[in-house]
């Protein structure tokens, strides 16, 4: 017996990341019913996965009572994701699953419409529809998601930009610096090397390498695992050497947002990922930085950062936290119906 | 009386430049017609460049018998643009002209309504339609001008991409090395001062500086008003520090195209502009720093340059030449009018 009856609309998201799997039902005001998580059986092949996807989908269907007006689902992944295709690119955390067919499949295993969209744009569409954006009359948008590394989607005039091959938004490896470090995408000095957790541990053990001692060096002597919230501490705590890598991370983020602003022009710009939980340590070098390098910025500033206002740039960090990945998810299909189309593969749905 | 009849529609389009001023009337295939071009007036004030830009309307309009059938032309001017307002921001080669509400005043003169549309913008959407984009099927592009400045215009799904305050497009001053020379705008390291004629001009007198001797220090010392044509010419002589000098235009040109593939991933990169004659001896350098600094341009880099390959990252220059602006003035009614809607002011129209 269902517990619940959802009388109208509701939506399914299905979060795919390389730790854990989350599926969520969102009533008609995509306010979350329930929400199911499990580890993603990453080592037992994309099958295990998409039937844990289906069983969990099943579940949530029968508890709740969802009939027929259920027709289609969201899926949110790490890309690079083939959109024409519906497969899965070459993921550095599912060794193996390169070219799986993930939009068939869960359509196939689950008799339901599948949008399959890269977990960064779901999550950007989530916060300009129901986070950062939400007060705002904008549809056009970037988000900057610092994580593991660094993601990032635009949506414009309310789609998904996707580009030709749907790389498009990868700001994250947008070079910074020429002679800048090695990344593993092959260029140099990528924004991802600066401003993601990886890049922010490598900016640290550089500063330690470079001779700088104390209870930064301590740290990362004592704790070859440490994580960017350890730097953080020490930074709040007054540790002059762990501010500076996070007004360097700060840099490199305005100097990022810089570009992004004179070259597009859009009116937000939201910044997520667990990293955006420093904000306090890297807000005041990154605004500093946006000034110095954008005068498209500068021409559009706003007067007040903690008020939003109409027709200016606005640069805030993002308001759904862990959650809009999923929430994104279940948007697609309500938000992506007159968006670009995806060639539909031959199923027999 | 006329001398010829346009049966159909006829499209006129106008190129405010700051040295002349071009008023161009098509046919309904865009094949030029008629061309008046004469000095822009810019010393004496806009409202005498307005009389101007009316009075060879009407030339043309009595000349070819164009009758109703003409309810719109197309503007093409310097930038910045208020597009919300149709009215001119701080125009560098225009003294006085700020504020100037040009979009009204030529609609009052002539009685026609009025597309304002920036230059650059306008010469991209005329190379998308007619020119290096004729024999593709896409409809989204970007435009690299390298003039005396870098002028740049985005082409998202047919229309043109203004961004919020109508700066979109100022690719030209994203900063590609934050601790590059110093830029007018504010900034340092912009595109600008390596890839457009005083950029290329700068870059050349700096070899110089650093101890260059030789036929290049000889063309610098004995005329300091030398262009970057004369570079070329020497480069094409076989003398290596020109040779030098247009190798860093392509470097940084390839580096500022690398950010926009990884950023965009759009089908279509086009280099006009006067310095884009100099393909030659920029071209080698310019692909191989792209394919250096973007992933995306590896995984979808043609395998022959010299034929379209749809789908595929395609960077070519320009076809269209110093008439792109006028064309793409002209083009303005006809591939607008679901564009990004302006603002009217309250005329009597």
């Amino acid at each position: 017996m269902p517990i619940t009856m959802i009388a109208d609309e509701c939506s399914i998201g299905v979060d795919l990341g390389g730790t854990s799997l989350r599926i969520g039902l969102y009533d008609s005001s995509f306010e979350l019913q329930e929400s199911i998580s499990m580890p993603t059986r990453v080592g037992e092949g994309p099958e295990a996965v998409v039937a844990d996807i289906a069983g969990s989908i099943d579940k949530l269907i029968a508890k709740h009572g969802v009939g027929d007006e259920l027709t289609s689902i969201g899926v949110g992944s790490p890309g690079p994701i083939n959109l024409d295709e519906g497969t899965l690119g070459q993921l550095p955390n599912f060794p193996g699953w390169n070219n799986f067919p993930l939009h068939r499949r869960i359509e196939e295993a689950t008799s339901l419409e599948v949008y399959l969209e890269c977990d960064a744009n779901a999550a950007a569409l989530a916060e300009l529809k129901f986070g950062a954006g939400k007060s705002t009359n904008t549809d056009s948008m970037c988000m900057l998601t610092l994580g593991t590394g660094v993601g990032s989607g635009i949506i414009i005039d309310g789609e998904i930009w996707h580009g030709m091959v749907g790389m498009a938004g990868e700001a994250g490896h947008v070079s910074l610096a020429a002679d800048g470090p090695l990344c593993a995408c092959g260029s140099r000095g990528c924004l991802e090397l600066y401003t993601s957790a990886n890049g922010l541990c490598r900016s640290t053990r550089e500063m330690i390498e470079s001779g700088c001692t104390g209870a930064l060096a301590d740290l990362v002597y004592s704790n070859p695992g440490f994580s960017p919230l350890d730097v953080a501490l020490l930074a709040r705590a007054g540790n002059l050497e762990a501010k500076q890598v996070y007004k360097q991370l700060g840099f490199y983020l305005g100097f990022s947002l810089a570009g992004l602003v004179n070259l597009l022009d859009l009116p937000l710009y939201v910044i997520g990922g667990g990293l955006a939980s420093a904000w306090d340590l890297f807000e005041s070098s990154m605004f500093e930085t946006l000034r110095n390098y954008s005068y498209v910025y500068r021409l559009a500033e706003p007067t007040q950062r903690l008020t939003r206002e109409q027709e200016k740039t606005y640069v805030c960090f993002a308001h759904l936290g862990a959650s809009a990945g999923l929430l994104g998810a279940a948007l697609l299909p309500s938000f992506c119906k007159d968006g670009r189309p995806r060639k539909k593969e031959n199923t027999s749905r």
